[in-house]
């Protein structure tokens, strides 16, 4: 069956991968389409956020969130169009920002719904630069880094949803900003159209010592969203009292063992302790009941002044939705990476 | 020549040493007696501070301070009397606390000088819980730890001069707290004496298996002075917003390459995520412009009130020092290591 008004096509968790998801992780089935019961929403997708914290809950490792279950719907955070209603606070055709995960069609009683503005330029924003990415930029720099004017700012992957707003509200603190990003299209519009003072491709040779050149006073902020080689960049150049908010680390989420040796765990702690680092790990939903309010009310102001800049990268159907997110983690994505399932 | 009013018996460091230092790492030298220009002081040190941090002080690594130089005294804070004084401040038989370094003798021009009471019932605690490693122990659990009532603190070197404060603090606060030391003579001294709740002996086997089973709630708060196989034990059981102050890594500080594989670094950075956990180096110096007087203040109300115990480890003669050192480092002292080389 195809997509229409009767069938609730759904994306299920098919096997956990062993290493990088391919053909088998993810099986696309079809399904009913629910009918809403008293209090309850039928809600269509119109966007779904593919995010790489994505690979953790397929994994049945242990993380901050319960891993989805084989044969369950993906999670995912959905822009999604009230297309029946029997609750009393929404009608058909509102625009609400929800947790619908990869499918067509979802029911809802309303919780941990929010309701988008009927004119809304582009409603996917609330899953990138107004939502969960851009709030995860926002936090993790001003709460954990605490950049000064003056300060210099490297961010990894520069481009990408939550890197690419990372750096541009360090430009607006003052600071001086270095991206990294993967490949020359990326730099140039890092630096080009969202300002950076620098990108350097991390797919040259001796990433070390371009980022060195480019750093030459040294790292007072590395917002770290990657790992692996680019850390070990990093870390030789962070200076006394440097801060390393850790949001992801996305060059290991696929790793299937250890890396060999020798174990430079010490190294780190050594660097911590002799240069008073602060490296501390986040994770946005603690943030949400506090903090939301005021990222979008001042993600709001710098949208409309045309200080912030995003760009989307958006895939048509949900049956291209395992493709893409097996891409994002690859870092083939180039911007917010969002699903479009149906029109507003 | 041996010690007299006439000899400036000094050591100084001979040979940075590969691994653990021996007996070409220092050198006991004859000198002259200084005489006190106009402004300046003649001390006599009484009580010279042996660290763990003077490891990193005999090595050109770089580090958060400038390495001693070959042929030059060895550093270290010291408690001294003053034996002439052509400074308006100072008189004969004054206390001081200062950095003489380890030798019998020092000019001073008063600069980094602290005088003590006349009466300070035992002059070498200036050196230790009312000194460096007090305040170290006070700063690092209260500033960066931040324990809250009722959490489990892990504190490693429990039995030394700074673990066996950081655990005393945080009973005060009213946490369940558990050390690491070596051998059962430390581990009863730290329960009984100190009133730690548990200590872990992380010389016998299975030091995860007995952790885990000391802490059956996680740990909150690790206080890392240690590393090594102390922090593998300790990591699986850091909980959701665990904070780990790292103030040194003595079991590092011998280390001549690095451990074998496989690299675990990812291990600890996606640890320090998926926990939200905090990991940050501190070094003292920092602090004392801003909160000195307030540690001394409140650790002289604890220690009158008797709430806080101290166990100093005094070794008599300079000659002694390098061995003793080279025991700081193996965990051979039974608290704060001292060199007693005078009468006050």
């Amino acid at each position: 069956m195809t997509q229409s008004k009767h069938n609730n096509r759904h994306i299920v968790l098919h096997s956990r991968p062993h290493g990088a998801p391919d053909a088998s992780t993810f099986a696309l089935r079809d399904g009913a389409v629910p009918a809403p019961a008293a209090g309850q929403l039928l809600l269509r997708t119109v966007y779904l956020s593919l995010d790489p914290y994505m690979r953790g809950r397929i994994s049945d490792a242990p993380s901050y969130a319960a891993p989805v279950e084989l044969g369950a719907v993906m999670v995912g955070a959905t822009v999604s169009r009230v297309e029946a209603s029997r609750h009393p606070d929404y009608a058909p055709g509102d625009l609400v920002l929800g947790y619908s995960g990869w499918q067509d069609y979802a029911l809802s009683d309303g919780e941990g719904l929010s309701k988008l503005a009927a004119d809304m330029a582009q409603p996917s924003a609330a899953l990138g630069v107004l939502g969960m990415t851009g709030f995860t930029a926002y936090m993790g720099l001003l709460d954990i880094g605490q950049p000064q004017a003056g300060d210099t700012v490297v961010v990894a992957a520069a481009s990408g949803a939550v890197g690419s707003i990372v750096g541009q509200i360090a430009k607006l603190k003052g600071c001086r900003v270095v991206g990294i990003a993967g490949g020359a299209d990326k730099c140039s519009h890092v630096v080009d159209e969202l300002g950076f003072d620098a990108c350097i491709d991390h797919r040259g040779a001796d990433l070390p010592g371009r980022l060195a050149a480019a750093c030459p006073d040294g790292i007072d902020v590395y917002f770290e969203n990657v790992g692996g080689a680019v850390f070990d960049a990093v870390l030789p150049l962070l200076k006394v009292g440097a801060r390393v908010p850790v949001c992801g680390l996305v060059a290991h989420y696929n790793d299937t063992a250890l890396p060999a040796g020798p174990d430079r765990t010490g190294l780190l702690t050594r660097a911590l302790l002799t240069k008073r680092i602060k490296m501390q790990g986040f994770i946005i939903f603690d943030y949400y009941d506090q903090r939301y309010g005021e990222f979008v009310a001042q993600m709001n102001i710098w949208l409309k002044a045309g200080q912030i800049r995003f760009r989307e990268d958006v895939v048509d159907g949900l049956e291209h939705a395992p493709q893409a997110f097996t891409g994002l983690l690859a870092g083939k994505n180039f911007g917010k990476l969002v699903v479009r399932l149906a029109d507003r």
